[in-house]
């Protein structure tokens, strides 16, 4: 931690900067410079000090602003886990060399519905199936999923079919009965920063997609991360899903795929991106795709519908199954060239 | 509703959209125009009919764009409820010509803090004391609030110095908790889109404090509001805290004080705003603030600490007493010119 | 600055960074931490020098980060010229006690509209008559302004009026002819960063108004600012005007107002805001502009016009007279509830 | 153009607005609806009517919000040029079949340097060798470009290696000086909305290559095109460089590679991305190449330097000679991948 002193910042301004840090058992450090005086911690600060002496120093007389020049994530990040996780899900590896597609519907309709999609996704080569049961919805008047019925379709299915299942969890109660019907728990982009929830699945051993919120930083993405490995679980997926829009004229949000080179950089855990929700239109679906497996990501999230036009949610961002079907025979050509399967 | 179709959209694609209005039991209008056709659907549409209706006219050949011409929200709108709503709290009405101001600790940290913080924001003239129990923090190593026993604090120091309270809530099976220790129940900016949070508290009757969240444009948040009122609980209090800003160089968050005349205008629900989340630090809440009171807010929500140097969240942009007295003294002031009181 | 290695960094890397800034002519600091080394520069850095000494550790092995502890800007900044600069142009000073508002039409379309514009907005109390003789437009096919004629008119009507006048400039090449003509040149938001023009009103002596681009942060309107000041003119007159929103359903761009108290603190020059470009409707323009002031605005940009309906440009966002002199009157007295005239 | 009025508009409201339509020569719909009247423009509206009868529309009493249904832009719309344009330079055709890769340096420092930059890129595969001569910095303290001087090395280099070659041009009154010694001008992201520079390079035919402002919508962005071509010069490159981010802890800017396609299916014009301005460090420019290509960009701009440490401008984000070679081998097995050459 470094903390920059106004320019005219009085000697006892900068004794008391001082005196504070040794009394929170740290060593200070006066750096003498040009325009102003720069004082350093010269100590690891425990991962709980660290926002409270930030808050601290803010308050002191003569204080300009305060640099953090370590991480605020520590167990999601790169500097204590050199290796990269690989999250394994039903022994399908997440974030090894292959790169893994887990598609299927925006919302479980039917049991007609999610196995016409099982069908389309396995034959086309995906691994895991998607779908919803509770749905996060901007309008109350729109439909919000069909709960536990849902997932028993989603575990019949899933099991019949042989494909590994991945649906999203928006109540820390519902945890455990989410658990029992699918192999992965989602926690979509609106509940990011919903902690009760990441406190809950943090407390399970089971795999975690972790979405990013439309206006996250990706420190407070691996932020959220840091809660679930914080807990005990270290099986966490993050997923890339576009960010707040400059407008929304032609997509929904703004893929970031820059994201996926630096996480895969700052931390070792695995990343994969979707872009159906990032664009919201089926026939930017399939360029975003192959962006993402070019860019470095290990999986991708996609929506595929058997009939967009009847589908009760998103239809408009869903893949027919053919458009699936081409564009996983794009993805693996994309993968061999970037060294992946 | 208004179809845009494509330019080289056929006599079919045409008839293809005006079958399909039809089909749902509604009227369709074929407005030709000069690049491009347009249909318009002459009806009202229900409420849960205007999602799915929108995505499968957006799946259909031919469409360009669907454009809205009746807005996502009803119970919320102005158009439909044209006076003012006014919240009363302990006979306090927020809403009306008084501007209310809700002030005190960001967090709950001991009996002896708060009854000074209470004092003080009492002295000043404060009508409602503002204290965290449950805290959301983007870290885990963070301080997280004293829980159930911080409620009782919040309860017991309410009632003897005479003020209403207003605390958050973060999980809906807390809610009842909640309720029973405070007057007004918080949901803050990372939950505004948490909705079985928001289907809760929309069960009982006990007023809200709704705040945006960093991301969420002004249909999101006041649909996040219908869904409070659509549960059948009208006493929505919004509250504007800043969206995510250019940097943060400077200041947290970007306070949108204009959202105070566009949702004045376009929505009967009383609106307030928090001037301290918003800049993140105490020496730019009294100048936001004063312009808060300008631009038409209903009240103001603060953060003030007997001791912000000792407080154990958000001390760098919470307000001493004695700067918070005479920020109290402004705000008369301003509320006067504006013809508030 | 100060720099931050990576924790892996080798001794060998540490001593490279400290022999580059030594090379440099400048004074390394070895601050062991906790995490990481980090390696502070003891010595002031020449402006010139600010820039390439950061890329270059940038480019080293080794470094993970690097942080500014002083501002880049120098003569805007308040740390080396505490006192409040007062721009005066024709006896009107800016930056005083006195909150000075510049009003009057988008364009100059005719001696009559700017008349009557310039009559309206004087009798209201304004001191200085705004009107656009060239103007930037997004569409080719949007009226681009009636260019010298238009100067000539502003000049005539001014100067009968007794009101100072303030215009756009657009192309380095007509600084001279647009100051011949007008007291204020105005370098509009999309024209921040071009520094051509920035240099060439900086060889002059005129006050310029140097309105925020949409997307600049306060740094680097700052540095623009800094190019003029460094050029020789002291007489800039800061213009927040709205960045780019996160939707336009209601409003054009966001006002930033919190920047007016950042502004203050940070640099000495006046800083004034536009409320009508920011809101894009002339019926959020009032209560922006109260918040303005109370806020500490030095002043206002108000765009009035004698008919909205038949403007050729702006028309929606342009006040009439009777609202700019009702709103004139709420002004005096916010301005007098915040201790200014 | 479709006018939605407010619910509670009354007859003579409508009346009025349908009264302006038919005076502005346009045939006015009326479409009765659910919530609120909708009157629709039936007639084609004249590109240099389309925003004085949108604006006096929202001056007019009554009226809620005005929509679009035809698009701004014209000229570079594939609505009225329905196959892809394709500029050649130099007999190097962009927008075709072939990815074409422009690089050099971020500024031309001297002789050595150019010519080191030119061999490596040329001999890595790239057809186009780029490098600034006159640079827009934010701080007035940083290196500006050798001016006239590095123009003269570009041309004599360019010549000499066979090289075709692309500058920036700040000045309008410099567009002739740089037509003169480079085969492509460049309009910087920071000179989107420069319309005097657009207008003058509008007048030439040279190919342009016009990089995408930080907050420019794809809308702005098109409309800054047509400023070109309706100066009559048909020979525009979109460039894609990043949009502001969220956050400038890890990237510079937001690369918004969803653009890629979407300019691609609503205009003609060639689309190329500059990976190494949106990222800003060397070590993400490979991924997002790639990403770029697998996107379907027509093409590349990147930032390479013989000794990025050296550099005056940009090290950290210019590629080392080997980089760049082993970045080229990549991009020619994606190129094939998604049926490119």
């Amino acid at each position: 931690m470094i903390i920059a002193m106004k320019s005219g910042a009085t000697a006892d301004d900068i004794q008391g900067v001082m005196d504070r840090i040794e009394q929170s058992g740290m060593r200070p450090l006066n750096l003498p410079g040009g325009d102003r005086t720069v004082i350093g911690v010269a100590s690891s600060i425990p991962p709980d000090l660290r926002e409270p002496l930030t808050e601290l120093m803010l308050s002191l007389p003569g204080v300009d602003h305060v640099t953090q020049v370590s991480r605020a994530f520590k167990l999601t990040s790169r500097e204590f886990h050199a290796a990269d996780s690989i999250v394994t899900v039903k022994g399908i590896p997440i974030g090894g060399k292959e790169v893994i597609v887990m598609a299927g519907p925006c919302a479980i309709e039917s049991s007609e519905q999610l196995m016409d999609a099982a069908k389309a996704v396995k034959s086309a080569g995906a691994r895991i199936l998607r779908g919803g049961a509770y749905k996060p919805r901007s309008s109350p008047y729109a439909f919000q999923g069909l709960g536990l019925d849902g997932l028993k379709l989603l575990r019949d299915i899933g099991g019949e079919m042989g494909l590994a299942t991945v649906t999203e969890v928006m109540d820390q109660h519902d945890v455990e009965s989410v658990m029992e019907h699918a192999d992965i728990l989602q926690i979509g982009a609106r509940n990011m920063q919903n902690f009760p929830l990441l406190v809950a699945v943090g407390k399970t051993n089971h795999p975690i997609v972790l979405k990013r919120g439309p206006a996250a930083t990706i420190d407070d993405w691996l932020l959220s991360a840091e809660y679930i490995l914080n807990g005990g679980n270290p099986n966490v997926i993050l997923c890339e899903r576009g960010v707040h829009p400059l407008d929304r004229t032609y997509t929904r949000n703004t893929l970031d795929l820059s994201a996926v080179p630096v996480v895969k950089e700052i931390s070792h855990l695995p990343v994969i991106v979707d872009p159906s929700h990032a664009t919201g239109h089926a026939k930017y679906v399939a360029p975003m795709a192959k962006a993402a497996v070019a860019a470095g990501a290990d999986g991708l999230l996609i929506e595929v519908h058997p009939e967009p036009k009847e589908a009760l949610c998103d239809g408009p961002q869903s893949m027919r199954p053919e458009q699936f079907t081409e564009l996983m025979e794009s993805i693996r050509s994309i993968a061999r060239a970037v060294g992946r399967t």
